[in-house]
Parts: C-alpha cells; sequence; structure tokens
C-alpha cells in the first residue's frame, strides 16, 4: 500500500498555516493540545487507529498536561502533506510511513522498507542498534521534523492475481496495481503496471481491467473482498517485508520538551512500535484463517525462479534509488551492510527456526 | 540459559524483609527509590544492562518522582528469590524471565516460552492481542505480581557439539549440558543430560566430561569462548526461539500508582521489550560474524529427522506440563491455539519472505 492510495476522496485543502513557535511547555502549565496530521483515513484498521492510540497512550502518561487531536488525512491537510505541516509547524506531530515524503528526499524510502530489505524486528535492530536512528534523525533534521517508529506492518502479502506464476514469462504483459519501488520491479519484469487509488481496485480487478493487485495483508485484505474477484493470494510480499509506521515532530516543538517529556514521547513510540506490529501479526492470523477456511483462497508461493529474478532487480531499483544525492547513498550503504549481516544471522535464527518448526510434526 | 546457571556464586543470604506496605506517591511528594531486584549478575550483557536501562527509563519519563536501584542476583535476594522478594514487597521490582519462578506455578513457562514455542514477536502478539496478558494478569495476581514483557532474546543457538549430528542415534549418549524442558526432551532423545552452572561449562566441555552445551545466541556465547573448546554450533534454537524478559511489579505498589505513572511504567516495559530484541539480534549478527569470520566456527543444522522428533517430544514435554494444574492447563489451551495460528500465518508471511530472500541472487 502506498501513499497515493489515500488521496483519493482527500479533501485538497491547503490549510497550511504560517509556521508557529513552541512555548516551552511547563508542569504547571495545564493542559496543551498536540495536533497530529496522519496519512490514513479514520480509524482505518492498524494505521488510523494506531494513531489514535498513540495519542491516548502521550495524553495518559502526561497525566493530561498534553493531549492529542488526531485528524484522518484530508481533515486538516491531505495525506501527502502531513510531511509538510509538522515541518512549517501547523501541526506538532504527523503519523505516517516515511517513504511517502520521498519527494522531499529518496532517502526517506530506507526508514519505510525497500524491496527485498528487513523485517520489522530487523529495521528496529537497525535503527537502535545499527545507526540508522542517527542517520534518519539527520535527514529529518534538515526539514525541521524529529522522527521515530511507531508500528510496523509485519511481512505484507505479494498481493491478489488472477493469472498463476509457474515462470518469469508469466509476468510478461501481467495488467498489475503496484504503486512504489515495487511496481518498478514489476515493470521491469514485463508488467504492466498500474496506479490505482484503494477505491478502485475491487472493480478493475472484477471488471479484468487489471489481472493482479498488492495491497497489505489479510487483516486489511479482507476488509476489502478481494477474495471474491481473485483466485490466487501469492507470497511472500517481497516489496514490504513489514513496513515501519512512524511519528514524527515538529523538531522546535521537540526542542522545546523537558527532558521528562522527550523520554515520554520516544517511550509511547516505543511501545506502540512494539504493540502495533503484534496486532498486525495477530489480526493476519485470524483473517488468514477466514480467508482459507470460509472463502477457500488459494495461497500461492512465488516460484524460486521469479523470487531470484525479482530479487537482482529489487537490489538493481534500490541502488539506483540510492545514487539520487550523498545523504541518500550514506543511508542506503549504512542499511545494505546492516541487510548483510541480517540474513547472515536470520539465516541461523529465525528461518531456521520457522523452517523448522514447519516440518511435519504433532505438537 | 536457566536460572540455574546464576545460582553458583550467588550470595544466598536472607535478606527477605517482612512486607511492606506503599503509601500513594504524588507529584508533590518529591523522589521515590524504587528497589528493583534481578535475577541476573550485574551488567551481564543484554540481560543485567537491560535491567539498568529500564530503572533509567523510568526515572527518566518520571522527570525523577521515581529512581531505580537495581540489585543484581544476590546483592539483596539470590536469583531465584527476586519474585518472592517482589511478592512480600520487599522490593517493589523484579527483573528476570517467569520460567525461573515455574516452582510457584508451571504456568509461568509459558510467559517466557517453552521448547519449539513462539518467536519474540509471536509472543508479544499472544501477550498483547491473543488473551495471553490477561491470562498472565490473573496467575501472578494470585502472588500479588503484575508482570510485562520487558525484553526477548530472539532466536537462540542450539548449542556448541563436539560431535556431528547425522542421525536421531547420535544423541544416544550424547553428554549434554542443558537444563529445563529443553533438557527433558534431549533425556527422552537418550542423552545424557547433566546440570552445570554457567562458569563451570567451559572447563567441562574441554575435558571431555561434557559432549555438547547450550548457552544463550552468539553475543552471549562469544564471550564465554566456548569457540575455543567446541567443534560445531547447531541451530535452531528449538528449545527456547525467544525468550521473554520480564518486568514485575508488587501488586500492591502496581495498585498505588496513579493513571499517569501506571501508563509510564508499562510504556517503559514495552519500549524496552522493543529494544531489548532489537539489541539481541543486531549484537548476535556482529557476533556471529566474529565467530564465523575470526574464529573459523562451523555452523550446522540439525537434520530433518532429528528435528520432527524433537518436535514431538517438545509438545509431549509441554502437553506434560500443562496437567500440572487447572490454571496451567488454561494458560497452555490459549498458548496452544495461538501457536497454531502462528504456524498458519507464520508459513506465508515470515518464514516464506525468509526463504525468498536466502536464495542466490545479487542485491
Amino acid at each position: 500500500m502506498k501513499r497515493r492510495d489515500f488521496l483519493s476522496g482527500a479533501a485538497a485543502a491547503g490549510a497550511v498555516a504560517a509556521a508557529s513557535s513552541f512555548p516551552r511547555p511547563a508542569l504547571a502549565q495545564g493542559t496543551r493540545e498536540l495536533k497530529m496530521v496522519t496519512a490514513w483515513p479514520k480509524n482505518f484498521p492498524g494505521l488510523g487507529t494506531a494513531a489514535e492510540r498513540l495519542g491516548q497512550r502521550i495524553a495518559r502518561m502526561t497525566g493530561g498536561r498534553f493531549t492529542v487531536k488526531v485528524f484522518a488525512a484530508g481533515e486538516l491537510v491531505p495525506a501527502f502533506e502531513a510531511f509538510d505541516a509538522v515541518s512549517s509547524g501547523t501541526a506538532e506531530m504527523y503519523h505516517g510511513s516515511e517513504y511517502y515524503w520521498q519527494g522531499k528526499s529518496k532517502a526517506f524510502n530506507f526508514f519505510s522498507n525497500v524491496p527485498f530489505g528487513l523485517t520489522g524486528p530487523e529495521i528496529n535492530a537497525w535503527l537502535y542498534h545499527g545507526g540508522g536512528q542517527a542517520l534518519w534523525d539527520e535527514l529529518a533534521a534538515g526539514f525541521k521534523v524529529k522522527g521515530f517508529a511507531a508500528s510496523n506492518t509485519g511481512v505484507q502479502m505479494g498481493g491478489w492475481y488472477n493469472r498463476e506464476i509457474n515462470t518469469l514469462e508469466d509476468f510478461k504483459g501481467l495488467k498489475i496495481r503496484m504503486p512504489g519501488l515495487g511496481g518498478e520491479v514489476m515493470r521491469r519484469l514485463g508488467a504492466a503496471v498500474v496506479n490505482l487509488p484503494g477505491g478502485e481496485i475491487f472493480p478493475a480487478l472484477q471488471s479484468g481491467a487489471i489481472d493482479a493487485t498488492e495491497w497489505v495483508g489479510p487483516w486489511n485484505d479482507l476488509a476489502f473482498g478481494f477474495y471474491k474477484v481473485a483466485k490466487y493470494y501469492y507470497s511472500p510480499g517481497f516489496h514490504e517485508p513489514g513496513a515501519t509506521i512512524s511519528a514524527g515532530f515538529n523538531l522546535d516543538f521537540w526542542n522545546s520538551l523537558s527532558a521528562e517529556d522527550k523520554a515520554i514521547m520516544e517511550a509511547a513510540c516505543g511501545a506502540e512500535n512494539d504493540y502495533g506490529l503484534a496486532e498486525f501479526n495477530a489480526r493476519n492470523a485470524d483473517a488468514l484463517r477466514t480467508l482459507v477456511n470460509d472463502h477457500k483462497v488459494q495461497h500461492r508461493l512465488f516460484p524460486d525462479e521469479a523470487i531470484r529474478q525479482i530479487g537482482k532487480l529489487s537490489g538493481d531499483v534500490v541502488r539506483e534509488v540510492a545514487a539520487a544525492d550523498p545523504m541518500t547513498t550514506k543511508v542506503y550503504e549504512s542499511f545494505l551492510a546492516f541487510r548483510k549481516k541480517m540474513v547472515e544471522w536470520g539465516r541461523l535464527a529465525d528461518q531456521a527456526y520457522f523452517n523448522a518448526r514447519a516440518l511435519p510434526f504433532e505438537y
């Protein structure tokens, strides 16, 4: 899922006011209401709901010294302008995903995720213990923003297909809706890539205008009813193996906070990062069962031959993105070196364990 | 790694004082120092350090209204008595892992982990979104404790072996140091299972008194130098595929907290849960590289035939544990149903992605 999905129907109202300065809050000062602009429709499962939850958590943790008013995409500013609104000081906070701001710098892609990149827990390892957060801070400070990981979608699905993929040839001419860098990989495989906003995907799949579409994972996909108009559910979602959802603060506001309130805001995001990935995994597992048991959805894995070519093309596309400017190159080099280590460790750890647990035995 | 490892050298001083009652803290009250008793040696990597970090985080988030004094195992009470100390009110908090309290109820095992159980992120999904935390609260309340997940070791390694394991026969007579439920699985495979405290493992492996040992993962294992006296490093660590590290509060103290302070303590633990797993993954990847590149350690995967039998025996052992009492059975049934869903979802998601990413392609 990409930012374009939320454009449709979002008010384009240019409600961006001039930058305001933030008074330093004090314990005795009473309540201050923060504006949180988001890239999500109101209460969109796992994303809009996570934004509301983060706001409530901040209010509880500060004993109401801060409350947070959450704006759905289009309510105060359109989805894409959430970053600008925080950068300029129109709002104190945003909730979105960093690749939505790639128009500002391609480097932001790496703080959401890139095709064949890191899983959610691996992104956290890079951010907290591999230099990722320091690079993010450096990048975002140029826009007067301070960002934190605040949830993760977990491994996404590869999409809904009305054609089986048995060889690389089967991608040729495939009409698929897939935005962003994943879409570019598909284009290089010979697919006819189209971008459609969320609401137009179902009829396009139904009419045969498209053969396939990606979305998120079982939880979000079930709600859209794609199982009614597509035969096969493919995995893995190589294009988004765990997209970080982020909260960003206006840097002047952030700097005006006491050490106590900084620690509270940071931990609120960290706790939500933990809680949100857990929610996606739990709800995806429930929804998958509904899809398979009630709706008889057929799961398919992309064949190894296709994966190897997709993997190579993903590496090419990401490398080309990285050449955009020196800061993007710097972020890419850190990401790439960390990814290499995670592939080595993952082979002995998570991969070895998942494969072992999936062997046939009674438990 | 199990609680027994830390007994050696820990002072057995019975410093358990009578239960005290906790005054209700107020904003105007100034600073209160909390005692945190731990199951770890001082600054033990990833565990003792995480306890210190959690204490500092609480102090920062409360603006110093609370400070936390961390006691290493044996300083105030021995490692195993951390739970009792908090239950009785001698200390406000502990930092440990719930299977250390299985003498109180076998049900505590499930809130650390059990052989062939859930990974770290999956345990979080169970706790936060699958009913796990509510069961933990019910169980712990009987001991006047409230517990939270506060870190995770991630997938552990299977151990250091001086014999190659090619068939099930190779476990027969294998002298292995492996405590807990994993050790019981080994015993049923025909191994001669011994328990040794941490400091005695190295010489036992060196002298041939034992053929194999488990410990944690590359980060902690490297520090112990096992690579000097063992030939093969096996994975996956089926016996601990992600052990939850927990923080527990005395329930009277917990109930005395304001809603604000409860939210702060909970988020401090949640943020540490996120941060700690990330740390284990990052540091394990670094240490693995040192083990392989500098010390030429040879990695082996347990063969599929062995895994299937280990998996079946793990299920048997866990089921027998579950029969201990009605509460343990109730926790087990929730865990088992959730595990089944995670295996289904993991096959399409994390497992599919890890396997795809490990295929040979240039990135």
